[in-house]
């Protein structure tokens, strides 16, 4: 990899490109992976390449959302696991849920290839001392979060064909799922089966952003951070939430960004 | 390749982003083309996915200006030979210019395959029957069209290394360079050369959009289709123009895009 300065003013976005251009290479994501981290470096450009005000609000709302759960489940794909795969094992320690593996393409090579990867962050994190604040062991914490998605038990009801493939004890289970860079339809379906359905899309007008019951307009990784922070400092509770309010919010930073 | 539906809404930009999978396996484009194909396709998706009339403008515009030119040249990327390779090579016979591969990571490897297909690209159309509305012997015409690049025997002042190369008889010598999807740098870089510098960027707040002398802000198949057909029917001069104002036309169609 070609080094960033850091005084680069673009260094975090440079740096998730490279992550998923070698993450490519190595086989961890499906073809058009690439392409959609496009699609979100450009509406993360639009938004100024940092977490709104509105949505914090959002991150806040969909921690409060998690820990209130009776049986949460993190569901990641490709790109979001190298993304913020390590923040996310260490939300899932801290509210004490699984992480389901569940990939719009979903071949056998890389469902193994996202499972050992995670399964090695999990190590390696088990290392470390707990995040600031958070009290509890931290080794038994991490090495308890079970990773799914490899037995492809369970059905998401309302899809078809691979698409349709979850696990029994996570997404099908669940009552909220924090599914980041989910597409539209399962989106939609996971609505349909009446769980709470919290997404992270950068773009404000896509179908998921629309269809889910909170959404964080914000890159992943930086969300995965704060989602962490807020979890273990939480102290609300889910709130009646507007999500349409939230999603106007990001479309006028957008359009105020949209000027020379 | 999975079939689109005829009646998908999207389904221009699904087949541009197969042919950019399909590119990348092929070994023709450099391992971050799809991100920048990404970038691209969000803000289409912003545009609207189709030409504006100030684009429309811009494209006009250029098309009178490689008309008025004395050494005009085209400029192709991987992503724009991809993308447009056809009616580039087609515009290139109408207005009796050459072509120059010119790529952002140099290697041989690239060079000679994006040189090949052009090759290959301009055996099969010297075969088709001219464009409506042209006169002219349109086999002769195609078969003339140059593919400079392979040389790299000129040098771009004020660049260093690799994206230094050029072609002495293509932007070198050139007065007026059509370069769709062109880096902020080599941009400047041929500005401050006194050349014409006409650029195609979907995003009309990047550094090439702002330096360029006129920007086309439209997806390169969409716009070259478009300068084929203005080039052919060509009856105004190059303007006095302003590129801040057709700048500020495509962002206010992305800010009122912006909504619910």
């Amino acid at each position: 990899m070609a080094e960033i300065p850091d005084s680069h003013p673009r260094k975090a976005s440079l740096l998730s490109r490279q992550r998923i251009v070698e993450a490519t290479k190595n086989g961890l994501l499906a073809d058009s992976a690439m392409i959609a981290h496009g699609r979100g470096e450009a509406f993360d450009y639009l938004l100024g390449e940092k977490t709104s005000d509105s949505a914090k609000l959002a991150i806040k709302e969909v921690a409060a959302r998690l820990m209130a759960a009776k049986n949460p489940v993190i569901s990641v794909n490709g790109n979001t696991v190298v993304l913020a795969g390590k923040s996310l094992i260490r939300l899932a320690a801290v509210i004490n849920c699984p992480i389901e593996v569940n990939i719009y393409y979903r071949t056998e090579d890389r469902m193994l290839k996202l499972n050992s990867l995670l399964e090695n962050q999990k190590e390696l994190l088990s290392q470390e001392s707990g995040p600031k604040g958070w009290d509890g062991i931290w080794n038994s914490a991490v090495m308890s979060v079970k990773i799914l998605g490899k037995l492809g038990d369970g059905r998401i009801e309302g899809l078809e064909g691979p698409r349709a493939i979850c696990s029994a004890e996570g997404i099908e289970k669940a009552d909220v799922v924090l599914v980041p860079l989910e597409d539209g339809d399962r989106c939609e379906a996971l609505v349909n089966l009446e769980k709470q359905v919290l997404v992270v899309d950068l773009n404000p007008l896509s179908r998921t952003a629309k269809m889910a019951t909170v959404t964080i307009v914000d890159e992943i990784s930086r969300a995965a951070e704060l989602l962490l922070e807020y979890a273990i400092n939480n102290n609300q509770m889910p709130t009646e939430w507007n999500n349409n309010d939230i999603l106007n919010k990001s479309l006028k930073i957008i359009a105020s960004n949209a000027t020379i």
